[in-house]
């Protein structure tokens, strides 16, 4: 098994993508914000590029979330906050998201095998179920700005940690092997650790700390988000 | 004071360059051969892109040395190697150098306020300058074959590491945080990890071992190899 960690969703090629299973990782907040609604009862997450695309779904009865560089859209009645998903009517419902990366993330990753959504909430349960498809894996870092996301890559090394831990002779990438030992050093304070990166820092000067503090837990989800055509569901079968 | 630390060289832009202090680090091996050269009577290491270039200098009798991809340069005496430095008849003679990574990394440091040669061989010597020098500091990983290269992105973990023991309300960049924690998790064991990385299998596979455990000893050089015009010097008065 391989392992590749690509720092920036600019970054990523077709090759990274192809016959490969890919996790996608934004954990502030898109990767965080999609588990908890899956989580909460919405039937699926369809992630879209723009604003305009969101819109189109609200004529159908869709309930739609997102921000743009960390503010509320207008007219939307959901921000990307995970925490507002654990109290939205999400039960029954689909929910269209779109952010400033995470969702430009996982519509980079669609030709990929299988595409996973990833973040701390579900990392040990991304990461068996990366172990049990046998097949290569990237690791697809969101990234903030077009810069490489502290939390994001936490998150990754959290991953490679985990199945560097089952895995005998695993290759991993110089940029995945630098991130577990990020990881492993970081590891007993997660929570403050995150409000130090640039997006959580962002965050908490918008007194969204909360949200923060929410997307530091490890593994509270043993499902993982996957996509499956243009929707993001907990498939009842994930192979 | 503010660091930003540079995945690889294919991603610096001139704003973190003009006005700054650049420390550009190629661990395997470019900046651990330059600072050999130098402790090792070298007068001047000159780094140039091409080999066509290097040949233009060897009617001035100036020694010459190089690689590409990791292989030795027909018709030149010395390869990138630190170990065949210490051996070499340096003393009172100029150095040209040309490496696959390394020079292009210093060439694009060019218009920098101050570029500074960097690798473990003499980080603390780095972190202290850049101190002094008073101004922000970007850190340039040179990284391999267009990737972040795992021991470049630990030294500059490093120096960012030892940078944040001593300056209070210090601003770190997402990548310098995350490098300065995975360098912390390995400190101890920096030989090993360093033969684990891309560029270290590859020189233990080529029979350089030697080398990358040379290139893992700390702060055995208390100067600062610095780039004045087209030459990196020890300079007599680094300001």
């Amino acid at each position: 098994m391989r392992i590749e960690v690509i720092s920036t969703v600019d970054e990523v090629m077709i090759e990274h993508i192809k016959h490969k299973t890919v996790i996608v990782i934004d954990v502030l907040r898109a990767s965080s914000t999609i588990a908890t609604a899956l989580a909460h009862g919405a039937t699926k997450v369809i992630p879209v590029d723009t604003i305009g695309q969101a819109n189109l779904f609200r004529q159908e009865g869709y309930l739609l979330a997102g921000e743009r560089y960390g503010k509320k859209v207008i007219g939307f009645p959901f921000t990307n906050s995970p925490i507002e998903m654990t109290q939205a009517p999400l039960k029954g419902n689909a929910l269209v998201l779109t952010t400033t990366n995470g969702t430009r993330a996982i519509q980079k990753s669609w030709k990929a095998a299988s595409t996973l959504i990833g973040s701390f909430l579900n990392s040990n349960a991304c990461a068996q179920l990366a172990m049990q498809l046998k097949r290569d894996l990237t690791i697809l870092c969101a990234g903030s700005r077009q810069q490489f996301s502290f939390e994001d890559g936490l998150c990754a090394g959290y991953i490679v940690s985990l199945i560097e831990a089952q895995v005998p002779h695993l290759f991993v990438n110089d940029l995945g092997k630098t991130l577990s030992a990020a990881y492993r050093y970081v590891d007993e304070h997660l929570p403050a650790v995150l409000k130090t990166s640039a997006a959580g820092k962002r965050l908490v000067q918008s007194g969204q700390e909360d949200d923060v503090a929410y997307c530091a837990q490890k593994d509270i989800y043993s499902f993982v988000p996957t996509l499956v055509e243009d929707a993001i569901i907990i498939p009842a079968d994930p192979f």
